[in-house]
């Protein structure tokens, strides 16, 4: 059975990038996997092309899509769009709610080969592997009544961040098998001493530990987390937590790394159909420069390959690959270092691929 | 003219460190400083003696004085208790609430003699001096409707973020104002791609701007800033920002300095009273021991004297003599270090009383 994979390049260098993840999903074909692969706009490039960020076309082929790979979206071009829904950042939100992708998967891992580039002292982030699982088709992000309008003579905004117990039961347990799969250990972070939906998700969470009880779970205020992903990340092993808190955990515990340009994600729905995409964004500024690091979406085809395609042999060897290069000593500017080479985006490509 | 300043331990290292810092408002009487200093039950301690965790007398007290000196509240003790308006946490919330103090100045500051102490390498905090404002009586801690109800046949939880024009134009002024006696750069930190609160929020503070020539704005999104507070916090002076991501911000960053038991914090109103307290917690766990650092209370002192009671010499004193101190090589338990003395609570007040 053919599995159809759909690309979006999107915005800035996620042409680039995605590229290079096509020519590495070209060799997964030449090994032997069944697939298709298409590409369609997303984003800022779909705005200019179509007046839309999220074109019913790409919409559909979405859907039909048993993975997709994007690259980033968003740039200053669109930034000042009078319309909102028409902004690229649009076209990522639509995606995630119209196809269910409640399940977001960040890992923070340090790769030993560029322990360096953090700005941490080694010893507090040498071995550092988190998984963020956030939850991404609710809270804040989508909640209702949001707006901006005048009360009283003054304008005010206003959002709602709203969670229903299915909502969080169904994102804990992605988090609980994913902490059994690991090191057993899950914290669920909220602001449970301040706001009313975290204190039904700390105790929803409570109520599936029940049901895992091989996984150790603990709680952390919002606060206290982002202090102590600075003070002892290793801590960590697995953390769930809601979309705006997880948008802001998750970059800061990407960052740790020092190396963001190495980090992919997995957005997951209901039926194992994902979305795939590398932590960091769109970069406009070095765009069409061939300087881009493309391994974070490189690894996104990795994690494709793992949870949505059942590969996970091919998943490893293209982990391998990445792995391997990077002894080798080739490194992107972004990660440039010291008694190393720096490459290109096209010739990091060429290099993964010949370790592959 | 007498001023009324009122001492709240609170919970926890609470009393031992506002001790400390009572001995420090003394040798300030001793030097002529015109106050009346009185104490009161505040947090898990005033629910234990009174039930209530924010007695009437308290708060009557707190509005009468020119300047409240708070400890901290909380503990695992009052953490399961049914009756959340009777949690520690709420005497602290409603005394922010109902005396106003809008403006919560949370500087992170390395202190050269503590460079070790940062999870940091050195060259990426050595200098670091940032000061978030934080707005702390609106936003989504305070926002309506807010609970936890029934729809559908499932609970649902549910908070309001939200902010009129006005509550965004008073805390943009006092950041302004901050930049503008430092070094003139502000940081506005939101997330205008998804929350329509946050783009009035922007959009406010663009219209300051215009106010404020000789302060250069920029605007970043939650996310970046928190990754950007772990890649290069040296990039910022003064961050504003809103109740709930300036509670998340200002602890990374107080975490950057590799001491939080030095950092201290003041919450202002509009006529320029103030309650000033540490940035740490109240550390249940040591509580009683006489090990905490009273140096972040101490140097709330400083900030009241400053802010509250027009004092800045005095102000300056407080703060060289903690500086001498750290000098001498005296170190709480929490601050330790090869090659310094660590000393008891009593034993680092004293030494900042020597200092003086
Ligand atoms: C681009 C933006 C809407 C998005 C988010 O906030 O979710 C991004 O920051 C992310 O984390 O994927
Ligand atoms: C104790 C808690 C309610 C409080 C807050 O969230 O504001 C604390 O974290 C703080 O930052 O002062």
């Amino acid at each position: 059975m053919t599995r159809k994979i759909l690309v979006l390049p999107g915005d800035g260098i996620g042409p680039e990038i995605t590229a290079q993840a096509g020519r590495v999903l070209a060799a997964c074909q030449a090994r032997g996997l069944d697939i298709e692969v298409e590409e369609a706009p997303v984003g800022g490039a779909a705005y200019d092309a179509e007046g839309h960020p999220l074109p019913d076309v790409t919409l559909a082929k979405a859907r039909a899509a048993d993975a997709v790979l994007l690259g980033a979206v968003g740039g200053p071009k669109w930034d000042k769009l009078e319309d909102i829904a028409k902004r690229p950042e649009k076209g990522l939100l639509g995606l995630r709610k119209e196809l269910g992708l409640f399940g977001n998967l960040r890992p923070a891992l340090l790769y030993p080969q560029l322990a360096e580039a953090s700005t941490l002292k080694p010893e507090v982030v040498s071995g550092l592997d988190i998984m963020i699982v956030r939850e991404l088709t609710g809270g804040i992000y989508f909640g209702q009544p949001r707006g901006i309008e005048e009360r009283d003579g003054q304008r005010v905004g206003y959002n709602t961040y709203v969670y229903s117990e299915a909502e969080i039961e169904r994102i804990g347990r992605v988090a609980f098998e994913m902490a059994r799969k690991r090191g057993g250990k899950l914290c669920s972070v909220d602001k449970a001493n301040v706001l009313e939906v975290t204190m039904l998700w700390r105790e929803v969470m409570e109520r599936l530990a029940a049901e895992y009880p091989d996984v150790e779970l603990s709680h952390m205020y919002v606060d206290n987390a982002a202090m102590q992903l600075v003070r002892a990340p290793k801590q960590f092993d697995v953390v769930v937590t809601g979309n705006m808190f997880g948008d802001i955990l998750s970059d800061a515990a990407a960052m740790l790394t020092g190396s963001i340009g190495m980090l992919p994600s997995a957005s997951l729905n209901e039926s194992g159909q994902g979305m795939y995409e590398p932590c960091h964004g769109s970069a406009p500024d070095i765009a069409g420069q061939n300087v881009a690091n493309p391994l974070a979406t490189i690894l996104s085809v990795a994690m494709m390959l793992r949870y949505s395609l059942g590969e996970a042999e091919l998943a490893e060897r293209i982990e391998a690959a990445v792995g391997r290069v990077l002894d080798d000593g080739l490194r992107t500017a972004d990660i440039a270092s010291e008694g190393c080479r720096t490459v290109s985006t096209t010739e990091m490509g060429d290099a993964v691929l010949a370790a592959f």
